[in-house]
């Protein structure tokens, strides 16, 4: 039995609100529980200097913490003066995982830039912020589309994230922090709606993992990303 | 005619919202209309150095605005790599406001540290960050107390604050970010609930500002705060 | 009694001295008392990123202090990698001030930046620089108007600031550091000569004040500043 | 056929240099094919604060590439003041892979740290420190064994480390440079000896993956792994 | 002829100013012609981490230039974040030769940081900065002494250093700005009162120096230092 | 008798390896006994902002330890946020000496950046710096005539450096790192084929040195690197 009284294969309630905030061009808070992550989609004109002329756009990330959305305060990164390896490791994450997600010649030199800043966490703010920020960033284009900045869509389709892992030699889906930080094996998997990868992050925290391990983690991980997915669609009006 | 349909005198709709986060000590969303800012407070043990042994606590104060808080995008501090000037003066600000509202000594050797985080911005982020730190805090105090970590409790009472100006040759009350973005004379007051002062500052923007426009201006903030205090108190049952 | 045996009203000896150094526009070395400030103004054309095409010019600050400027050394800001939160508002408070001194449209197209570094630090040095860095942006824009560089003189008019507080239930003027570090509440204030308010900051550090002893403040603050005027314009050869 | 005339499954001539550098406890030139890399292990008394009086040891990993290890210049990360996320990223994943190669408990309270410095970069530079950090790894505790630091050998295992990828179509094993920027999918695998996992981290760089697309790589990975184990085996006279 | 009026051979006119701010244990202000430099010593008990439970002190020096010290302004390193290699480079030469003054032994577990600012600039800031710290640091340690924190007095003796080079194949002794940036070859040396070399720094600018012109630099030098060892004994009552 | 066995006078086995690497237009590692550097000239269209439009080049090198190249660990500048004094000290003198090796009027709008990093240190990385990266920059101007970037060659002729110095009362050349740290004059020259010089800096560590001394130490000097020159002819086949 999980503490939240989950079975193995349930991801927590999940929510998400839209135009959470009323500046940006796609505004998303997603709840994975207790874990609320804002997810901010900016447009703006022009791309970065590597891309410059090439007719084609670009998406980015950024990834912040509260300071006290953990147990224990961490200390801010604006007043240390750098980000965390964690936090960049992070950020790179949700931006590769975005650009997956959208054909970017067809974006036209624009630049998105989805901040995921986490208000409270209980595990897997991660693969929360993917699955947010995919909201946010569908919510940001439609705009475009609306203001006609855009002639067809770039949105190849949704994406999500979840987190699953092996806590006390058992698979589970969606890991809160008390699983997590017992986790033998951890994984973070981005797929696409049919199932597709495009992301699939394993480490084994203490012991190494079969073949057979890897393959049970990404069954669950697809059943809990296909519910994830059917939340968007939900939110987004899409069925 | 205020764009918000207010008088000269009034304050925006204020809401306060306790235990928003559920890690922290005291945390509260405060919004003064369109401004939201999350004030999370965390207690520690010990207290900075130029302290150490001398049996008395210490209140900090740090301030942030999420990248898209803003109409436009910021760029986001931890990614810069340092903090502005602005939030400098701003988390120096609150801070300053706050210890005045404690006795130190009766504190004991604790650092109570407040976060304020900026989800949205209208104007008047730094009085509703004072605002509703003082409520975060109240609630800390009174979880030590509950836990016996406090023999007394070192709350001196609430204090608020609120900014007034003149806009158009017109005294404001809690201006809101177009009205701000105009105002001739710039003033941040923070008054306890019995109108003494804790802080005053006033800046002209453009023309010098008479002694009749200040006092009008005082007067404008001691309502106003009035206001504020109230429903400070209505969040927390103590009317 | 005062320490130094002045009158609660009485600003300390005030000693301005031009052309301190060679290089610079305008070259202020100001003392109050054992205060002393050198206060240099560098005119450079060309303004901010923000003000690009806007046909008006800009005016800013930028302060510091030897490292032992102060009764024990202070560590270097150069070398720690970046300036205090002090240092910030400082800054920002005296460039606030020096443009309320000039008409940015008149200006043109040019920057002026004065440096304010403290040589001598006893109490006052944000005053002493704001007063002190009013008269080198004098001599800068005179030579200028000499150069050519102006059709029409942008100053409007000399502007002072002094510091004034409760010092043992008394209101002081032109604190002193053993006076300022004792201070109940602590105000500066920034005035043109016709006793207009630029910027006026005050602080509780114990006690909150009350809107009488506020009044009382103003009333020391717009005497002091009325000497220190008084001493610019002699200093300028304006009397 | 691939560019260096390797079939899909073959990865590159890999060369092991022992006792590259005299002062390092442990000191690996590692090459695969183009791909050179300095991995140096340095045993240090003592852990980080957060390990303290555990009783048990840490390993760590920092990752770093010659401004010309490249084929145009990059910039140096100790000019520019900061590591990119890309390093951050690297390091962390060296540093987890080489910790689940030792028996933490076991080593007590060392710390050590693995340098991994890019002298030339052909792709597959975070695999080559994989695989070459485990070797200086093993030197240097046999090192700290010979010198009676350690009772009981905590090495679990040799781990090594290789990329695979979809190029074209075509599933390949240990990716080179022209390779590895053409991927559609690019996947880091680290394993033990007997095939276990301690990370896998699949990307798709365009087009999702299939799950037969990742089963193919993974064993492209295993079959890449055993031989790159096996060249370290022979590397230290193992077999 | 030189720009100044000066023979080959002449320094400019040194003046030192002792106890020229009041916080220092050794406070001078130097001018070598419009070269200014404030060098103020501290007094510190304590060493630095890798001298502690030696028995012996040290000395070190810091190096900065006010932002228009020189003719056009230089952006100050403090709000730049970090110190330029020249300072850098500047701030070692000085504390190398103040060290070599000193009998570390004897001076105790102290610490004694000269700070050297340069007021106004013109050629010559570092061999002014060595020639005022040396004093200075005479001052210091003979506080120390009178305070009984010393038994012996460390000081092994006056030393000085000055500027020399080629200017159009011609040999000047303390460059002022406009012969030093047109020198081919310029070289500072710092010496003692006997003639003995602490310091030499020869660098060829554009055309290499030959033997014969290093022996002439040299005996300038000397001959220079011998007049500012002078101007230092004269300041300091010791002639 | 050295530790190493050689006389006062020889430096150590020197071996110069061109085309270390396959990336930079030049690449040598040098050794100097035990000290190993590699050095990568990269050479760049356009110059730096300073030199824009004045139709010449120009020639900049920077400097790096790799964290275990030296006896115990040193912390990576990288990871610290920022280069060392020594560091920036000693990647100033390799570019000096570098640009007086070259005509950079001939050079045209191209910048080299030579990069010197230190594979292991036993003394003398700054001269084998020097010594390896004129090697480098030989192949990488070779490189640019034979493209067709050059019209002239503008190498002036070969550049080397020796430390010298005065160990136990005793003159000797090229100190390896025992001799170095127990050094109580030491050294560096930079000088041509025939023996003029480019930089000497020589630094009294405890008792400053004679004229007579200094002299000794220029010959062993010029004889040294007149050795070290003929390396470098010898790896160019220039003889």
């Amino acid at each position: 039995m999980r503490p939240s009284g989950r079975t193995a294969e349930q991801v927590r309630p999940i929510k998400i609100t839209r135009h959470y905030t009323k500046h940006a061009e796609g505004s998303v808070l997603i709840e994975f529980g207790d874990t609320k992550v804002l997810c901010n989609a900016t447009v703006e004109e022009g791309v970065p200097r590597f891309l410059k002329g090439q007719n084609k756009g670009w998406i980015t990330a950024e990834y912040g913490m509260l300071p006290r959305a953990t147990n224990s305060r961490t200390q801010r990164e604006a007043a240390k003066g750098k980000q965390t390896g964690r936090t960049m490791e992070i950020q790179r994450l949700i931006a590769r995982a975005l650009r997956a997600a959208v054909d970017l010649d067809a974006l036209g030199e624009y630049t998105i830039t989805v901040d995921c800043d986490v208000i409270q966490a209980d595990g897997g703010t991660r693969t929360a912020s993917i699955s947010g920020a995919c909201v946010a960033l569908y919510d940001a284009l439609s705009r475009m589309q609306e203001k006609g900045a855009l002639k067809t869509n770039p949105f190849h389709g949704l994406i999500a994230a979840v987190s699953v892992g092996i806590v006390d030699g058992k698979a589970l889906c969606d890991l809160e922090y008390v699983e997590d930080s017992n986790a033998e094996t951890d994984m973070n998997v981005v797929m696409t709606a049919d199932g597709k990868m495009i992301e699939v992050q394993g480490t084994a925290e203490g012991v190494p993992f079969t073949h057979a391990e890897l393959l049970t983690l990404l069954d669950l991980a697809q059943n809990g990303i296909s519910n994830i997915i059917q939340a968007q669609k939900s939110a987004l009006n899409l069925v």
